[in-house]
């Protein structure tokens, strides 16, 4: 086994930059800070993974749709939480030409604003409801913090948003744990394990009545909130005046929520599954499924190229995205290096060996484990293989995140586990906001809030004020 | 035939705005001028259209990225012909948050300026070319003249912008011919004629040696760019740098290219082929290609319901994008409306008669021709009706623009065929810039530049200068 991520775990935040440079990912030295280029290897890995969200989206009652980049500084100011929390972020765009413009845009940070507008005209009565619409898109965040490549960008290049309306309170709540239902699937297939956890109050999407977050815990310990889905209410449809027709002939405002999934998506792949040899890439999000590397040897190489050949149509044939790499220039020590980079998931190689047993050798990125297969059942063995690769990923990513989560009865204990980059500190709080500001000051890290993805059965005494309660809160540093 | 172009030729604007916005393409009431929202069947429709786009583009030799949507002012300037042209037309972001930036970011109007500080980083050595890369994203100009939707928007929502580096000047060139050809195939795929131009040297791209471009006649008599082919020379890599280490160790700059399409592909379908009773969609790219629609009749409910059953089963089976209409609340007559003015290819009517016979009757969008077949063999009478359907669209678009490009002998006759709106005047021009600024002037239109599309074997006397010359040059009204 290659994996050893406790190793990188304190240069964490190199080895992510230099895997999404070195695979050819996403190169980082644009001229803005926070801006990236999608390069042509990392734009398929992007398009493999947005299409099982597209999928998910489209089966679950969706309608993709895409809204205009630019906002009005007049209806971004509609909404006095959401401005109040956006405005210092957003870029802002104060000149057409020469000329000064009479009202200011932003760059979307997220298009609340710019969709609330557009519905307000679109529904009538409860006849258009309910509505689901999503987009992906590029937002733009002011970011004054470090930035970082696919996890804090000043262009998020990839942020999937989906909106929602309803006629009832319920329909929105139903909608939310549908969203979050959707995000499960969604990082399962990509076998990226998540906390599922209520933010507190004063963390918040601003607008929302309440936030639900999806975060992944990282080599180092951090936590990366990689999905969020809130309930908005009728904040937005109060604020931008959308109601509806009732059946009894009443006027009433939407119910809205909306639910985000960004680029770290990608960024959670590379972190979930990534070793020191690179990318790890689950089969079916991976640009080349199945590199296949002859193994040259004086004397024998026609028997080889033909036996390669054989198994590049074969694999194409079962519709297997395969790369033959035939290079003359490399030796196959180096084309291993090349393409384990890359995380391609299988690796065939073909030698003379092999050749002579009308055999090929079959190699896993993960575990780098070798196994040989007739060549005629080469495309069985792949298939097979990636099952089980898929399988192991997704499986050790849990078993490692759920390693890293700790119940701790104290500060204390909290504090020092979060110092020593040990991952997420879960303990009993008594749900007051004093208490949880206390925890974030004390510990210098992140109150995630409160578990939904396990039932708690225990009951406990609040770290801070020692109150007993119920309460259970997930605290960690935090990307 | 219910194709009355000449009809609607005068109202041109209007149809085109309520086609777009009652077949749910686009709503172009976003509250910024020339911003529109790409609504969900028209996000198909687009959809559709980019992956004919994205399939042409991969098997030739390109791969998609895609690089930041800000652009430093410092970049933009370092290729001065360009940023004359472009500096008026950008949107400038001067403000992150309530900070003023030191360097103001344009939003990109092309991404030329973008692209080649990277270049610079990845070309090294001849080895590393010819790169061929392309993007589908979002670019922006700051129009003054009256936007209109698909055609001239602020946010250019879908460009499709190529760049290619070389080695020669002469693999330059072919680029530019095999550029040419692939826009030709895509033109082609959704029936759309083209007359193919070199445009005159006052209005070639800011920056390129040349530029090639596909031109259509709406019905208005005024021409539409809808794509163009540009050799850079090496214009962009001197301004920015860009060299490789030749084959024998010496340093020179790339050769480049550039190629577009937009939207206006979106709106060149709807222009082309569309009618009195709204849009008309290929097959190939129609969002839904089959509509069924029952035909009730009191005490037949049963029969009726189970044969449309049948033919939904059949089509779903087949592959084919079928959607059953079984509305309870529209008549037979509302629905061949509503699925008209979306554009749907094909029809299938079920009625007693048909289920009586055991057949269903096919209708065609653009004729709206009807003719029964077996229900045991809708599928294959679908299939060969779209075929007919794609052949006709094409021939019909292609005749209707021959019959508007007129060969005349003076400025005269020029002046009146553009006023007329009878479309583009072809005539003879010595080659000089001054006498093609007279001609626009005179006939008020713009000269598209020499044909490439058509061999001349005539000689004829410039409209301007009288001088003897094989030049041709098409002249129109344009958008």
């Amino acid at each position: 086994m290659p994996v050893s991520r406790d190793r990188w775990s304190k240069e964490f935040g190199e080895w992510f930059r230099s895997v999404l440079l070195n695979a050819e990912i996403m190169d980082y030295r644009y001229p803005i800070k926070g801006c990236g280029v999608w390069l042509p290897y990392g734009f398929k890995l992007r398009k493999n993974v947005l299409k099982i969200l597209r999928e998910l989206l489209d089966s679950t009652g969706h309608e993709e749709v895409q809204f205009p980049l630019l906002i009005p500084e007049t209806s971004l100011a509609k909404e006095s939480r959401h401005v109040r929390s956006f405005e210092d972020e957003c870029f802002w765009v104060t000149h057409g030409g020469s000329t000064p413009l009479k009202v200011r845009y932003a760059l979307r940070p997220t298009s609340e604003t710019a969709i609330n507008p557009m519905l307000k005209l679109w529904i009538r009565s409860h006849r258009d409801l309910p509505v689901a619409i999503y987009q992906i898109v590029n937002v733009f965040r002011y970011e004054t913090k470090a930035t970082r490549p696919l996890i804090r960008m000043r262009e998020v290049t990839t942020f999937k948003e989906a909106h929602t309306a309803h006629a009832t309170a319920e329909e929105a709540e139903k909608q939310v744990e549908k969203a979050v239902s959707v995000y499960k699937r969604f990082f399962d297939s990509i076998g990226v394990p998540y906390l599922i956890s209520k933010r507190p109050e004063w963390d918040k999407f601003a607008g929302a009545e309440y936030s639900i977050a999806f975060d992944m815990i990282c080599p180092d310990g951090r936590v990366l909130q990689i999905g969020t889905v809130h309930n908005l209410g009728q904040n937005f449809s109060k604020a931008f005046d959308v109601t509806y027709e009732t059946v009894d002939g009443g006027r009433e405002y939407v119910y809205q929520t909306c639910y985000g999934i960004s680029e770290r998506a990608i960024a959670s792949i590379v972190i979930a599954h990534g070793d020191d040899n690179g990318l790890v890439l689950p089969y079916d999000v991976a640009p080349i499924q199945v590199v296949v590397i002859p193994i040259p040897y004086k004397g024998k190489e026609e028997p080889i190229n033909e036996a390669v050949r054989d198994v590049v149509r074969k694999l194409e044939a079962a519709g297997i995205r395969v790369e033959l790499d035939d290079r003359e220039d490399l030796t196959p020590g180096s084309k291993f290096y090349y393409w384990e980079l890359r995380g391609v998931p299988i690796r065939v190689e073909v030698g003379p060996r092999d050749v002579e047993r009308g055999e090929v050798t079959v190699v896993r990125r993960d575990t780098l484990e070798r196994s040989g297969c007739k060549l005629d059942a080469v495309v069985e063995k792949v298939v097979e293989t990636a099952k089980q690769m898929t399988a192991d990923l997704s499986k050790r990513a849990w078993e490692w995140m759920r390693k890293h989560i700790h119940y701790v009865d104290s500060l204390e204990k909290a504090e020092k586990l979060i110092k020593e980059r040990e991952g997420v500190a879960q303990l009993f709080w008594c749900g007051s906001e004093d208490c949880g500001r206390e925890i974030e000051e004390r510990v210098d890290a992140r109150v995630l809030g409160v578990p939904m993805d396990e039932s708690l059965e225990r009951e406990g005494s609040c770290v801070v004020c020692g109150r007993r309660t119920r309460y259970l809160v997930r605290v960690a540093a935090a990307y």
